[in-house]
């Protein structure tokens, strides 16, 4: 039985003078194959749950599942056994943990744990391969904040380890960091950052990881060609380590970087001068 | 209020067919400057609080607080605030965390949590003075587990990472791991391990930690010159991280090494002839 | 006694139809204050020594030493004890070494070695503060190789370290390494390599170096904002290591860079849309 | 044609009062091959090359070849085409370079460098794989020595890089360093010291290797359980890397050690009562 919205917030999150937009879609790979969907901005302070039918498509809102009133969840990752589901909310400044029940794919709150500093604002989670480890992107903090799981209660644990994602002696405010996505081997972490200004570049960083899950070093922390606009969103290739795609919506770009030696050369960039392209970047084989 | 252990278990621990000892001794160093102890083998499901006199000398026993019947604790740690207690379960297989009212000095059970494996036996452990880390030393599993202290209930949470306290590719049961300690200068943590052989020799290892307190690397992994019997108990100087203490009572020996280039030199060693010299090395400035 | 250059090359190299252009000069910082400086391009067989007068004005062609016929010198450098001096020598493929006259100033020659590969065409020469360690930077091959000064005949000997100044798997035609520069601490050694078309971006790395002077190991190579141009030189504060200086004359732009915790933020860029502007940085205090 | 020797030199060698002995031996592993040996402590300034029979059986003396009137060799090794002979010279602490004729085997020397300080004492060589690293073992000074090889003139230049084979802070004049070898992958390098009381012990100490045959990094420097006496001879096994080999003589025991995740562990010593046993191991398949 889904959890039902205040009606003040809700009401509120669909009216048009609302800057209430939806953000964040996670499709389960498991039956029974729900999807898992966030709002942002104002009134965000439901998840929201649909089934899909026998073709895939989205067929109802079988739960809204709270949050809190200052929630706006950005990025959302489930644990490798798909049981658990974790949350970057960054208005809240925090990391959700929500437990999937496998029959019905319904959420049930287990804790939220406070970002490592207050103005943190976690925008995007990522998981190690091996379920250890929790990656959590801080877009204000511009850094990595590293998180083992408690294998009791699958709660993130701070390591007190954090990674920069822009270069040390920068003013923060002029960045906001994006997206980290670990590659297909589970060996390397990629992150991003924009920056505020088209006068600045935003920053990509790799990092290589432990077979625990741990980070091991910061590899590099490159600049990008520009600032990255809204985007500048890394995009590993799914089937190899080798390439990485990067989008940029400054210019309207997308390139293709080669990863070798732990050294990443940009081989290719493509500008489409509309606006708004591009946010993404989807790898199909 | 102290807790009231149950009439079997005291009556048993304390009845001369019984192996219960005592066998570890922890002096708070902030007011009310209690003095924490923990019996061993059978019967040792209580810890035991004393008060001290003006003196320093023991006075009353305050409180006997419950493990599980199962439970012999072998060493205990303080955080750097002295308000929680870390207590290493060899029999219950378990890290226990105590909470110390700052008042009277009792403590309250906050959590216990299982080791890594099931016969991993932790013995001993030693926190980071920056309280962000505790080392746990198993016995039995001859290992060092790394755990991270969850900042929110203080709990110590496994981060998966194991360190090898005798080499690899040994047969583990004829090895006991034996106690582990941080250096004053909070940069490297010393373990050692037993052999149950005289024909075998233990080892003493040195690790370099990282300024949060997580262990960067394993630095060396030697044998000592004995099996050190019962002992092989290292003891780091209190006030360098230069010299370093070593005991054993196989020959009935104490060593002082030198520590320097993160390399380690025997440079003295003095045999006592006299059975069970010697456990434990204390060091006098 | 100067050498004597042969009439035939002298004459092409002053003909107006010859391309030989003067490229570098080194100003020595003992007695007798000399400048050494190398023509390049075609006929530039010869290296020419400068006497300076007491207002440290140039005052006469005091010495053609000679290199090669298919000699062309664009980068030189002294040992420490300014005893030695180191030529890179791009179309003769060559690192040659020769020897100053204490008294004098004027140059002898010791040997030639071969660059590691036929087509590495060594531009630049940088020396550790030991001496013990000079770092050659191929234009062609796009990568730092290391050598060892050979203590008694103060030749540099190729330790079979090398690398990269483009990331792996790019066209290495398309690029063209520049410089580079030991710190001032002489812990860190910068260098850029430039892009042969504007549709590309040249690259900076830093390495960290052993005491010794060998490379400890490379740091990054990061992309630079543009193609470089025919320049692309890095320039390291000289009394500082915070700070680092590169030219562009792409678009005609001088960055400043800060280096800090090993990582490279670029904080400033200046642009003065002057055709040539701007080759090299010089640091004022 | 072989060099002559003095007549003073060989008649003192020879003559009964003399302590010179013979002392190592080198099997040459392409045609002719020949059998290179020298003598040891005075009138040791000459090596011997010796022809073979058909059936291995070493026949002639074909060549005296000349060192220096103070030289005492103590060990040997070729380059991996065999074309290179390094010798490292004790007593005249010096590594000397001579040239094989690949028709007739004899030698002809090429250069000798002096040991990095004036009591070094170099008494052991050893050859990366690859041909472009040598590793001179210093007795008196306990430590590595590492050197690259000239390309064009095959000669070894030290690299200022030097590793210590007793711990930093002994006593050196209480220890001997003894012998060091690569691992049959190329991967590793093993090298042992010996200490002159039997108070002390020796140390074994290993070490990683970069793929063109320096040092990355020292892994252990372990103490042995004995002096080692005179021997103290670490013998890797000539098909894999995790097997070793020690031999000791102070209480006459083979020691077999597994060399496993880059640590050490002691498996079997075996004890033989004679005095002189054992000096060196040598593996069988």
């Amino acid at each position: 039985m889904p959890h039902i919205p205040s009606v003040d917030t809700v009401a509120s999150a669909s009216s048009k003078e609302s800057n209430t937009r939806a953000i964040f879609l996670l499709a389960a790979k498991k039956p029974p194959y729900n999807v898992y969907g966030n709002p942002f901005y104002k009134f965000a302070g439901y998840g929201n749950v649909f089934s899909v039918n026998k073709d895939g498509g989205m067929e109802a809102n079988i739960q809204n599942y709270e949050y809190s009133p200052e929630t706006a969840v950005h990025g959302m990752v489930f644990d490798p056994t798909e049981t658990y589901l974790y949350s970057a909310d960054m208005w809240g400044n925090k990391i959700w943990t929500h437990k999937k029940d496998s029959e019905t794919g319904q959420l049930t709150l287990v804790d939220s744990v406070d970002a490592p500093a207050p103005g943190d604002h976690p925008r995007w989670v990522e998981m190690h391969p091996s379920g250890n480890y929790l990656y959590a992107l801080m877009e204000a903090g511009n850094r990595i904040a590293v998180y083992v799981i408690d294998e009791r209660t699958h709660v993130p644990v701070f390591t007190q380890h954090t990674y920069p994602l822009v270069p040390p002696g920068l003013n923060l405010k002029m960045y906001r960091a994006d997206v980290t996505f670990v590659t297909q081997s589970g060996k390397y972490l990629f992150a991003t950052s924009r920056a505020n200004s088209f006068d600045l570049t935003g920053y990509i960083s790799a990092f290589r990881l432990n077979p625990e899950g741990s980070i091991d070093r910061q590899l590099f922390l490159n600049p990008t060609p520009t600032s990255g606009g809204h985007s500048n969103a890394v995009s590993p290739c799914p089937w190899t380590d080798e390439w990485i795609a990067l989008t940029d919506d400054e210019k309207g770009g997308i390139e293709i970087y080669r990863f070798r030696d732990e050294l990443l050369a940009r081989v290719a960039r493509l500008e489409v001068k509309d606006p708004g392209f591009c946010m993404n970047a989807i790898w199909y084989d």
